[in-house]
């Protein structure tokens, strides 16, 4: 199992390097294999268990209206183990598939497919898609396109963490150029995804992290992405934190929660008059709470973002066109990075899987299906 | 002090009877009265102490744009206690009037005033206006003008309850006919409101009460109102509950919540996906807790509505226009009443005030200043 080795104290330029390597990529051509291996599961329960890796012949012939995807990279995310465990929102029907992000290439089209060609990168279009595996023969509409000159971990990771980022910052309160938003959990994947696009957007940003004995490097690396300002959960309740946001230009409007508890009622206190806050995670497992009279007398909203759903809604929306060519620009031009990850081949997936369980995690661990990128 | 005697089990019949008695109301004119007394205070604190009766001399001529105005009927709100104590969201400047809502008869106007006349009938244009005396002298613009062929208890109390509950029924959620609003704290005086307009435009309401000694009479009044379900909050946290839901049509996509805590909790579990609960009081003076789930997997929404703010906002906006025309075009047909009032002259503020201040009351305290009305 390979860790990036960090040549720089900041994220951002650990991205740059890593970005910077990255040819754009064209897998050989494998699909004259034999064999393709896919993570399934026949029962809920513990990932370090239940999870078998499967053989499954490789086609002979394509269906018309068929593709043939090689995977190149796919995330392990928070949700893939909870629908694992079975506690997820969504339990699908057993045996399944694992995984619901990541990138593959096209290796072969059927006879009727015309908007696919061999080389075309494509994303699962709907969640459950099942992105663990080496290869995927699927339907010409459970995919779609995504232009393949962006680094290949920025589109294994593009469909959740900054897509999630992007439309909270965009569908709740209208933040423009100069406004503030506020986080907890800011060192989360969609926490460093909202400070760059933030940064992106001309928006501040005030960052909330749980204090910890290398705080000072997470608040630089925070602040190299970009972060305007980044304080501790301590700090956050304290008189000198309501005096700095009382000294802005203006009060926040867009407070983004993925924590839960005291630190989701801080985070309202911070809102102005009519401000919303998104929850979109409760890292603390504990509700949110918060007082009568912040709804009462500053019309506070509270609302939720889930990602599946708004996917299920939009599935080739002009909003989600939009929002993947934003975020792919910004990719193409340096501006945009995935959170630092941990690649690991595909192989390893048990390895990874259980590393990614224990408690909480900076790296997103990302199975790679090809030595290419070793 | 004189109380209602109620002649029916039923407080919509009640009501019925109420307004029946009512002959549309022509106050005598007294305008060549020495004096008149308003009800001030110059220290915020317990309203049984702080407040004093004040007597000011009748103006011997009016300003231009002036009008002036002999009360007929003011409520004592909690918000009036509040505001009274400090307590409350907006602290007047001291000394101050007391007195939010209730009706006036113009009795007199300035050589300028066109948009009122004699005998005309205005409810305050803004929060604070100061509705405890027995004249008031005031500019044109501070006021507005109402039909004055509607019961006057009804006049007196349109402003708060009624036009809280029509609001939250319109701004929130575009709930229909066949739609279906669940609310707690369905006893109170707001509750009573929605429950009689959502009777009135075809939406199914459930209704939350506290358990008491009386609850079958409390419940049999509310549906005698409109009410579709009435439950205690011990039943709504029941299995019995949640199969009764389920079995209607639809889910709820409205909540309306004026207690907070569990109940609040309670409250948005019976959400359909995208619902909203809006938060207007917080009786049981806890915070509203509600589990991140809800917000990220049934997106559901929360707000909160203040009456005060929405007035400043729309102080003649067409909006507000319709909604005093439709609520009063239901009053005059008999079908939209005031909750159950305890009518207590003027002069017995002080007995008022201490018995509105006992803890949880049906019935609400309205000073009248008119001897006509006994």
């Amino acid at each position: 199992m390979r860790k990036f080795t960090r040549l720089s104290p900041g994220v951002f330029n650990f991205h740059k390097i890593w970005v910077g390597k990255q040819e754009p990529c064209q897998v050989r051509s494998s699909s004259n294999a034999r064999e393709s291996f896919a993570i399934t599961y026949s029962d809920f329960g513990d990932p370090r268990k239940v999870l078998r890796k499967e053989s499954i012949p490789m086609p002979t012939e394509l269906e018309s209206s068929q593709i043939l995807v090689k995977m190149l990279m796919a995330p392990i995310n928070p949700s893939d183990i909870n629908m694992i465990e079975g506690t997820y929102h969504i339990r699908p029907k057993l045996p399944s598939h694992v995984g619901n992000e990541g990138v593959g290439e096209v290796v072969d089209v059927g006879k009727s497919v015309e908007n696919f060609q061999k080389g075309d990168w494509v994303l699962p279009a709907h969640a459950g898609w099942g992105t663990w595996r080496t290869y995927a023969l699927c339907e010409e509409s459970s995919v779609q396109k995504i232009k393949n000159d962006i680094p290949v971990l920025g589109a294994a990771t593009l469909a959740v963490n900054p897509c999630t980022a992007y439309r909270m910052l965009k569908d709740f309160v209208p933040v423009k150029q100069g406004d503030i938003v506020i986080q907890n959990g800011a060192n989360s994947s969609v926490g460093q995804c909202v400070i760059q696009l933030a940064r992106e957007w001309g928006i501040t940003t005030i960052n909330i992290i749980r204090n910890r004995p290398d705080v000072d490097k997470l608040t630089s690396q925070l602040k190299d992405l970009g972060a305007t300002h980044v304080v501790t959960e301590e700090f956050a309740s304290s008189r000198e934190m309501r005096d700095m946001v009382a000294s802005l230009p203006k009060a926040p409007m867009l407070a983004l929660n993925c924590v839960g508890g005291k630190s989701a009622t801080e985070l309202t206190r911070f809102l102005g008059q009519n401000g919303v806050m998104v929850t979109y995670g409760g890292m603390s497992k504990k509700p949110v709470v918060v007082p009568t009279g912040a709804f009462i007398f500053k019309e506070i909203r509270l609302a939720g973002y889930w990602n599946t759903q708004w996917n299920a809604l939009n599935s080739k929306s002009p909003e989600k066109v939009k929002m993947y060519k934003d975020i792919c620009d910004l990719m193409r031009a340096e501006k945009f990075f995935p959170p630092e990850s941990d690649l690991v081949p595909f192989e390893k997936f048990e390895d990874a899987v259980a590393e990614a369980m224990v408690g909480f995690r900076q790296q997103k661990k990302v199975l790679v299906m090809d030595d290419k990128f070793f």
